[in-house]
């Protein structure tokens, strides 16, 4: 019997601007087994219930449920029990790992005049738990060192490698003095790095109202904005080296692991960080003398930003409790049918700061609402084909803890059999964001369009497009035009990392947003009281995230072909080395025209002998570097990519249901692989935990993503010689994987009758 | 004899990058008068003394001087005695003009609470003369209509037509509503005269630290910007209709001139309009609810910037003394000795807001120092081909009003006689900042490369190349390879107004600046004080700028052929009909786009339905305009361009002082009358004072240039029809220019022996 395999790609190329409305098509699914899909997944998104997603948030987020505290572990235990209840295979595992928490803190500005942080969040009146004081982590930054330090006080921005540039061009140096930054413009942990590799011997970060206070709309608790008092909790430990627990990197944090001493944890910072609120910042801002602030630097208090150094001088102190604490991860199964061994995995943390309503139990929420809806579906005579694990996570505000002992800790395994991560980490109203490897870009588009908005009535991928058409106009007609919405890259900041750039298993991070913003990240004040008068009240987008990664799991879980892509991970790919080609460009032309002003005097002449400043020195001008490499690489790709669609339209004409089993059980497991082939078991350079190349967190952004990282990287750092081989190394990663393709290839190929 | 010219344009051909660093060639001089003229310019720059400066501010800005008050009149005697001391033929000459006064300033918040705006400027201790309570005109905008108006109030940002279609989308309508503006994004009159016509009942302005307070730097006394109780005065009057005396429009305010009725001077405000501070102006804005302000109109108080209307609810109180009160211009002569009917002008106005040390002594002083130089060099035996004027304008800040009236005065005179006006109003630290007729710009430049910068120790020329290489990337290529760095063109918002947009005299604004920023425009405390503390401190830059208008002065005034030059002009021009033809093209493109996603569904597929927002209204797409009459003007200025440079080289070669001297003086009335050629004696579209076609100020920015305004201001209107036949009266007046030059051409031929 001929069969009929209804492929995106077919439907791309008979009408390349639009998706069949109503059609049946599913990519990787022959015809009879996509309409049994679509049944199910029809029956699946009726399930989840936005009474149960505010009951859930209410219950997990009552008392604060950090890593340690007893609330954590019964929340942990509540949810296994519903996991138990609703059918699954599920146990909680545990991890021990090192979590500092306070026992001093102190920060008083010494000259010119005293004044006493407060360093405390006070109980608002009508936020039930923001009164919880005794169970609330004191506001800290988990992971800096121990420190008792005094010294002038220089204002640094966000305290990015650029910021420093900046300072030297004023002639400020923060040897020897405390740096306030303020947050945002990087992941904090960069803060205090940078900070501590130019010599500085402390470091403040605090929160700037121009970018989560007033400036931004009505403060906690008239509005949903950071007031005066809120603070930023956080990790500041080095993630981009590596994350996790720091004395057990690479490996599982188990009981008998074997641990680095404290002395050797190379995460913990070298310098003692502290975050503090804009009520505590402004004196010392407003203290400070020297050049006044560049324009961008300035924020939204009333004040005259000056950079310092002092005459503010600024007492700082801080001890913590160098204690070992157990991770209680949940981790339940509904085991494969056909394919057990491949593995379609999902998880959102469970811990937060404090009672972390919209971080992260937005999106635990909706991951227990689809554990719920997917154990009735099997109560119902569903058989997934493949295994579906489902993770919530511990520790992941401390430095991704759970997910990344886990996934070290069953590495081989995961190696193997894990096929897809689909991660989430709270959720709100608006449009889909969804980021991750761009082998999934077209399918994660083909379940787009099968949820509904909940404001619009229309798909989320139509209003997605809608979106960027209204406010991206750089962007307007590649949205219009391309079948597929381009997804952006993943850095890090979630529990995604372990998978995607530790493993190299493909992954996903969804989740809904940009109608809402607020400024109580990780602070007391995010809570049920906040998130149900500020944020998604209704959780109508709760429920279209539950039906959204349930879908996918499901669709994942159950096609005959995994419906990975390799057309748009090319064409974003060629984008990528675009990108690094002209960055290498730009970095020419800009050090030529540098040095070309410092010879013709232009600083000199510019300079107003009132505000003095230091000319830039002289660089070497880059060299030319060979990209070929990576175009042989793009080509290997682009030529096996167009083998995999011909493979897979010859299968769609021949095989379906009659596809040899073992065979196309093997073309799977080859398609597994080849984002496992996109990474080196060396990593990138410095960071051998970061295998992916293609995607990492930068080491100078920390969650903002480098993309071809260690080309990217050691041009940004003007490492000529590392970048051309770098550039070689790469372009046979790209040349691997795309043999890896053509094995996918041949096999789908021995597969068909 | 055969006597060589050296013409700027020779040497432009032959080191087109450059300028001779010590030639001796002068554009439109012979050699021998070209040695005898940097001479006298040597001796003349050697004069201004920057004590004298400092001893003239000090003197002028003693007391309050604004028009009407006796230091003003004194003031003006005091000029005048200077000038004769100095050997000039001078006069005071007097105009009567309506200048409204407050007789009743009130301002109060009723609803949600009450609060009284103070409205008033304190004294400072350090500064001695902002305690002249007794002296200084009330904070107010002169212009303003009365008025006892009570309303819900809106914020509208700058009150400039965009803000107002961001209030469209956001639902909001001005009617029967108070606005409150924030100074800057255009003129102030601009924004009660936007406000009216969207049907607003009252207008406050206030300035937003943000633009001019802490934001920017150290508030006054402690640095130069705005504290919480300065206010902004000005004029509010409708100048883009037409400036100077309301009740006179077109004729000199003299005794006897027919003057409008008070209920039909067309340029008063249509609704009550006051100034407040921002200390006045918080409370207000942090009472207001409604949607979020726009992220742009967020300013720097430490609120949440919301739009309105309301619950805060302004009663706002005006009444004048709608008084006559008498202008004192001071205008002094040196007589041309063979060409007095050829007049090269000068002019800074004398009057200010209150004690006025910036605006206008910074730049009435070095005028002043020019006058005193060109005396001394006249006793010395400089006898200048040209008669030379220099004019202390009083009224400058109500409205324009001592020269607009002089102008108008005199104006069939002037369009004979003035051959150039050069203005300046204010002078601080910095590069020097040029703008005017273009057919000057390689005149000034050459003037600028003669002048010495006090703080960099090269030319002000060459700093400010520097300045643009280093600070304007996108003219970087422009600053280094054009022989002459381009000026901007002329808006409107001081003196040269009238000469240059109601009679065609090609004129030049001179300055320096954009070393200090300050915040005391048009307070109490733009004085000595402040002017010593943070300003031009030593008045080198006074001494530059006298150095360089002086030199102008000079140049223009002795040169054998005026030293126009219609190529910079001509490819000036050629940049602005492109620009025309973008703008075109844009709002064509703009039109299709928006209509294409109200189609499409875009506006609702995005709303957020608890911020609702309001779709555009469709719009009719633009046609395609004919833009062939401009480029035909263009052609016929560029031949008859080339024509002129061949007929001044041929005169370089054969003429010098064998030059008819009849036929000389015919060609510099012909070259005079060129920039006639860009005037209509019609006017602008509904405005019929402003006659220039190539530069006015616009209509909805006030000071702002529109160049080509007639053509540029249709089409952002969208008045298409109108757009097409001012293209083909632009074009005309294009090869009218054209004819003109070709005249001038033929004149200086007719003078070669």
């Amino acid at each position: 019997m001929k069969t009929l395999w209804i492929l995106s790609l077919c439907l791309l190329l008979s009408a390349p601007a639009g998706w069949p409305a109503d059609g049946e098509g599913l990519r990787g699914y022959s015809a009879a087994s996509a309409a049994a899909e679509r049944d199910w997944e029809v029956k699946f998104r009726a399930i989840p219930d936005p009474a149960n997603l505010r009951s859930s948030m209410q219950r997990l987020s009552a008392r604060p449920h950090h890593v340690g505290s007893a609330y954590d572990k019964e929340n942990a235990e509540w949810i296994l029990a519903r996991f138990k209840e609703w059918g699954w295979d599920a146990q909680i595992e545990t991890f021990d790992v090192l979590f500092p928490t306070p026992k001093e803190r102190a920060m008083e500005m010494v000259e010119p005049t005293r004044f006493t942080a407060k360093l405390a969040e006070p109980t608002v009146a009508a936020d039930a738990t923001s009164s919880q004081h005794s169970e609330q982590l004191p506001t800290y930054n988990a992971y800096s060192i121990d420190g008792d330090v005094t010294g002038p006080l220089v204002y640094v921005n966000y305290g990015v490698p650029e910021d420093y540039e900046a300072l030297d061009r004023l002639g400020i140096s923060v040897k020897g003095a405390i740096v306030i930054a303020r947050y945002g413009g990087s992941w904090r942990g960069i803060k205090p790095k940078v900070a501590a590799e130019h010599g500085a011997i402390g470091c403040l970060i605090y929160s700037d109202p121009l970018d989560d206070g007033y400036h931004e709309g009505d403060t906690f608790p008239d509005g949903p904005f950071r007031s005066k008092d809120g603070v930023q909790r956080g990790s500041v430990m080095d993630m981009p080296v590596y994350p996790g627990d720091p004395l057990t990197p690479g490996v599982g944090a188990t009981k008998d692991a074997k641990r680095l001493p404290l002395s050797q944890a190379a995460t913990l910072t070298k310098i003692p960080v502290m975050p503090i609120s804009y009520g505590d910042a402004e004196p010392l801002l407003a203290a400070l003398k020297g050049p006044l602030a560049p324009a961008a630097w300035r924020g939204g208090l009333p004040i005259a930003y000056h950079v310092g150094p002092g005459p503010a001088k600024v007492h700082l102190k801080l001890a913590f409790n160098w204690d070992m604490k157990t991770l209680y991860d949940v981790i339940a199964r509904i085991p494969g049918t056909s394919d057990p061994d491949q593995w379609i995995i999902r998880g959102n943390h469970h811990d937060a700061w404090v009672n972390g309503a919209e971080d992260p139990l937005s999106g635990t929420g909706p991951l227990l609402e689809e554990a719920r809806a997917l154990g009735a579906l099997v109560r119902q005579g569903w058989k997934p084909r493949r295994t579906i694990v489902y993770c919530a996570w511990d520790g992941e505000e401390e430095g991704l803890l759970g997910s990344t002992e886990w996934a070290e800790a069953h590495a081989e395994e995961l190696e193997r059999k894990a096929a897809v991560y689909i991660n989430s980490d709270g959720n709100g109203r608006g449009v889909l964001q969804a980021q991750g490897s761009h082998t999934l870009e077209k399918f994660i588009n083909g379940v787009a369009r099968d949820i509904d908005d909940p404001e619009a009535k229309i798909s989320v991928w139509k209003r997605l497009q809608a979106w960027r058409i209204a406010n991206a106009a750089a962007d307007r007609q590649d949205a219009r035009q391309r079948p597929d919405l381009r997804i952006g890259a993943l850095g890090s900041g979630s529990d995604y990392t372990a998978f995607l750039d530790h493993l190299g298993v493909a992954s996903l991070n969804l989740s809904f947003g940009g109608e809402d913003q607020g400024g109580i990240y990780h602070s007391i004040y995010d809570d049920f009281y906040w998130y149900t008068h500020f944020a998604d009240t209704d959780f109508a987008y709760g429920r279209a995230l539950a039906q959204t990664a349930g879908t996918a799991v499901m669709r994942l879980a159950d096609a005959e072909v995994l419906p990975l892509d390799f057309d748009d991970f090319t064409e974003t790919l060629r984008r990528y080395v675009g990108e690094v080609r002209t960055l290498a460009s730009e970095k020419r032309d800009q050090t030529i025209e540098r040095n070309r002003e410092i010879d013709d005097g232009i600083f000199a002449a510019v300079e107003d002998p009132r505000r003095k400043t230091v000319a830039p020195p002289k660089e070497e001008v880059p060299p030319f570097l060979n990209f070929a490499p990576l175009d042989n690489g793009l080509a290997a790709l682009q030529r096996t990519a167009d083998a995999y669609d011909k493979a897979l339209a010859h299968a769609a004409d021949n095989g379906g249901p009659a596809l040899t089993t073992a065979a196309l059980r093997d073309a799977n497991a080859r398609l597994i692989a080849v984002e496992r082939a996109l990474t080196l078991n060396d990593g990138l350079p410095g960071r051998p935990w970061f295998r992916h190349q293609i995607y990492a967190p930068g080491l100078y952004t920390g969650y903002g993503v480098k993309t071809l990282p260690a080309v990217r990287e050691s041009i940004e750092q003007k490492q000529w010689k590392l970048a051309e081989e770098e550039i070689v190394r790469v372009g046979k990663v790209l040349e691997n994987t795309g043999e890896a393709i053509a094995g996918a290839t041949s096999e789908l190929n021995r597969a068909i009758p």
